[in-house]
């Protein structure tokens, strides 16, 4: 197994930079806005990761790659220390990239190192490790997400990476999968050996009404229509909130969506910017990069609403349900809410999850850019109900 | 029935004002910040209720008072027109609070004209004006709370009303009570004939984990303990957005506590302002004006945590339970959302709660400011985490 | 001159009293914005100024009327102690009106006891009882400025006063003085015996280029051809910092313009707010209520420039100049700076205006606002250049 | 001529990528603050300037090197067509720093085939050259400025260049040197030749009261001796608008000051980071990044005044001056007008200096930052008074 872990770390944190590379050392120091970090950033903080959390415990003589990096890398660990403001991290253009690089070599190594004596890990530091390799691969979708973000600024809409690779959603006409009412099991058993966050424990019983829901996500062409028909005019869709958004914001579609004759790219129909660039409007694609309060005003206008994470979860044990994964995140209707009797978990991750939970909502599923091994149908993601860089969609239920 | 529909009408209107008397023409007027509302416009506002939702569509002939009003007092109503931004409100000293009494009188007398029809109304009309009176009622507290956050910006601290009763709450010494784990009934029972608001309803199950719950609520005594233990500096024991909200604006105790030696009203000792002017702490009273993350980090401190909504309605079935209204509103761990199969109401009124089910926490209970015949175990009120100005205090659960 | 002195200070405090007159009680507490005062806050603040730098330092015994005032009826006078936040000034409903008359009715008493002995009174009292006067007579027009801002906030557009008397303006074509190149002398002399602001002195030369300068004020129907001409649209007339705050607050027009068909007052003709109510343009009257930016960019359309500061009074020494006085304010291209060997006042009013003396325009003459003792053509007041809600307009300049 | 304009052009455009050589490609990306533009946006502006007022007018068959940089780099024309954002010119990592150098190069090399042909270029065209080359001279010391500023953003303060090289500021005692009462004529005469920009014309006469002047810059001794005073916190000192700045930010030092204890550069003794890093203060040199405001209150509580900017022109032609030029801007207490008489350039250049006459404060001599040929005694730089990050000092003046 300890063979296992090292491959493991040396896959994961070599598809960081891997999801780097097509980005010039300029496109990964910039920040975008607050809610987004440079991809250096990302770099160097997953390494700051492993560097407190599992080598300076648990690799005895283990030498810092620099003293200030405690400072500069933590994310929002208060038990770690202090640490430079998250709306600054794009003002460090020191340490260069390169630097960041060769931390991420030094703390390779180390890894190595320790993980060459697995055999002799106290279970805790395995624990860690695979919590550190789970948290480079949120990171490493965030990588995407925040550079997206960055490109979507330049007036050029610059490519990512023009031949990324995306596999295509299901195309069918939409069906209802039905759920009957009963007590369900939710939530991931605290006794499962496998990684998993402790958001997602314990496991649990629920009571779920009936409910119907659609087999696939919504579709750019749907969203298209709800546009068309006036859906962002239309007060009665919108929660009070997002209504003030609409109209604070000018919100006329998606967030990465160009209207047609826009001056960035000008064409005479509707085109999507993504990580391959402006690409026209695929009406089969799943919508993606639209906030909660856009997928409740669809759903509103559609007749049905959003399922609650776990309407979501009991039905993703139905077969015929398609796009659970590797599309776009899918909004639900429930608040990211402790689970009953949820405990954190201890020591310096405790801040890890806990301490978010309020004023958001869930998310489920996983996104084109979510990390192959890093999807599971108990994964709760949160995000505020107004965030819309992130690759997020959703997918219909309702009431029998 | 109709007679005490008409009684009632009366009872609740007259009350309204009386709430008012305290309080200057001035201290009507002004508008302390963009959530509180200024007194005469809560006067205008839930007389325009009636006006547009009642006396419009069900008294013939019913000639509106000033054409004007139906822009000025709207509140949210998107369905009946364009309406004076919120944080003007403070800006209207014209009409004067004198010609907001005569629409008053004007309202009033049309009311008594169709309440003495009322064995001819349609029942939807009859709805309509039972609504409406709770919407008042609803108005009488924030009449309350405004106006507390108005005297409470004045560096005199002047009285609201020295002789402001309220009732002494349960004093003895916690008691954890407890409820056993399986399904429960919760929610408004949609064949119940007596008023509840739509986002009560429907009733349906849940399936509740064992937990036990405090049987008062946590006093002012065991709030400065928490202070005096640095619990408002103590990171560990706060949700992030709190912590970063302490850290903001300097929080060191509820918003309306003095610490000894405030210059507004020096003394040696802890004082506290409300409706009776400024206090001596009294250490039995329960504590009040705290947010939702102020409750959160208390809880955490005492080894506790929030009940969840559910858990409250369940527990406010068992003996032994105080003080579950008439002193402060209970923060509870549930985000507002809407009840499964939740259907809001149709009309004119369908905006009234299902459009702000997302951002805010359900607080159970009712407090001191609350009208005596508007309180009901399956209540769900609402308010953002963040939120201080209420009369919002808490009750500790936890796992067995 | 006791006599005078005294009478002089009656007919002026009771003149405060007759400007706040058609306001009530309400109108006289609201703060509409930060750089704007409450009426009540002007009637005290005015007092508290006689109260502290006249009848504490030279009536023995004298009793004040509140301790509080001091607190909170400072204007910005740190010498005298921490005050309260200007922008926070409408958030005193108490002391209420009536409370601040008395203060007045208090302030008054005692002056006119220390007026009685008016030949005992030290020089520098009189000096300071002439400038309190001085400082109410600005504040005279500060009530009238603050109350039509508010007023105009107001969707209902009310007058302050429908009979309020204007002098109608000169209304023949403009014609063009001129004033050839050389010294001139400009400043109030030290020597003269009455009074003037410190900032009006030394008594100073200039040299002064040659120009001409137009015989009346700029007036509505000339800045409506302005306006209709695309003025605002037009960022060729306009200083870098006045476009960018045409962009950023959609400025069309002066900011109590009502243009054809604005849902506040329908009409199919331009219309003017003022302190009469809504009237029709006047295109004979001197256009009012515009920024120096709007002044510029007016004038520079125009062929012209303004007159600096200097320009205009040596201009004032002409004859055939007209509305000098009692129109609008008058912006010239002179930014507010100290005259060479300006000397500020000593004593507690040293800060009354040498500390202001940056970041604003110089602005000259006086307007339909201004007491009409309060004239001079010495007279320096100053704004910031995006001030509009001043009786403020221009007269054109230009160079041969 | 045509020779040494083409040399000097060379000249200029290589100094200009020698000041940007010490800055990594990731320096040179990222924008610190609205008012700072990334060393890029430098390099490619400077040679938009040449591309769009230069080469497309005046060299036939000239090919623009990249279509989208006519909006990217564009900094204020509104003549010139819309334009990039100022406060996002940081998120352009597209075009890369490398595509920046090769469109320099390709303006270059067309700039070089115009001037081969200097003896039938148009005398305007001449003039634009010489225009577009003291623009770059100007972007120069913004690029070092602006460098400076970002480096002080990263917690590790780092130096731009240890090595740089800076002539030290006269050491001796301060002495007074006197100016005579009369007519002086200052500004530079239209007839000369030699380069100017607008705003230092046209030469006139202007009435100078009787003053002294300091022959060197106020050193960092002296202004520690006024911190130590309790200079920042002694309102008296202070005009309004800088008491408030002081308040609000907290100014206890000039902006890039260290106080002792820092953590960022632990020292028992204060620092002052520069261009060369972190170094001891030096009490000789002259004090630099102060604002406008703190330039007064230093003054003031040196019982002296700044100089007008016409009383420092004329002391610049006394024997015994030091420090005019190369040590630090000297601010004036002269707001930023126009010359009588003054007429903007014309063409597409006329926006160049005219639409910034407001609100800004006069700078005279020239700093450390200024390249050699790019000082004058006529020359008016000017930026609003809160500006710290530039590199500015001051002189003290008095009068008699």
């Amino acid at each position: 197994m300890s063979t296992t872990l090292s491959a493991r770390f040396s896959a994961v944190r070599q598809h960081t930079l891997k999801l780097a590379a097509p980005l010039s050392a300029e496109d990964q120091c910039v920040q975008s806005m607050p809610d987004a970090s440079p991809t250096k950033w990302h770099l160097a903080h997953t390494s700051w990761f492993f560097e407190n959390v599992v080598l300076l415990p648990y690799l005895p003589g283990y030498q810092v790659f620099d003293d200030s990096f405690a400072y500069l890398f933590n994310s929002y660990y208060e038990a770690l220390g202090p640490r430079h403001p998250r709306p600054q991290r794009g003002l460090l253009t020191r340490p260069a990239l390169s630097q960041v690089l060769a931390f991420r070599e030094h703390v390779n190594a180390a890894m190595q190192q320790l993980l060459s004596k697995a055999s002799h890990l106290p279970t805790e530091a395995s624990a860690l490790i695979e919590l550190g390799l789970n948290h480079e691969q949120q990171h490493q979708e965030l990588l995407l997400t925040d550079a997206l973000h960055l490109l979507s600024c330049n007036p050029l809409l610059p490519a990512y990476d023009a031949t990324f690779h995306a596999h295509p959603a299901h195309q069918d006409p939409l069906q209802w999968l039905s759920v009957h009412e009963g007590l369900q099991t939710v939530g991931r058993s605290m006794d499962d050996a496998a990684f998993a966050f402790d958001n997602e424990s314990p496991s649990h019983q629920r009571y779920v009404q009936g409910f119907q829901i659609a087999n696939r996500l919504v579709n750019c062409g749907e969203y298209l229509a709800f546009i068309q028909d006036g859906g962002y005019d239309n007060a009665d869709l919108w929660l009070s909130e997002g209504r003030a958004l609409v109209v604070q914001h000018g919100w006329q579609c998606p967030v990465y969506w160009l209207a047609p004759h826009d001056p960035r790219a000008p064409s005479d129909d509707w085109q999507v910017f993504g990580l391959k660039g402006v690409q026209a409007l695929d009406p089969q694609a799943p919508v993606c990069h639209v906030s909660f309060y856009e997928a409740c005003a669809f759903a509103q206008w559609a007749g049905a609403r959003l399922p609650t994470e776990f309407e979501w979860e009991v039905a993703a044990r139905l077969s015929g349900m398609h796009d659970l994964h590797g599309q776009a995140w899918q909004w639900t209707r429930s608040a990211y809410e402790p689970y009953p009797g949820f405990v954190p978990a201890t020591g310096t991750v405790r801040e890890y999850n806990g301490k978010f939970m309020v004023g958001q909502q869930v998310l489920r599923g996983s996104s084109l850019a979510t990390p192959v091994q890093h999807s599971r149908d108990t994964y709760r993601n949160f995000f505020p109900p107004s965030a819309r860089w992130q690759f997020t969609g959703l997918r219909l239920a309702k009431d029998f």
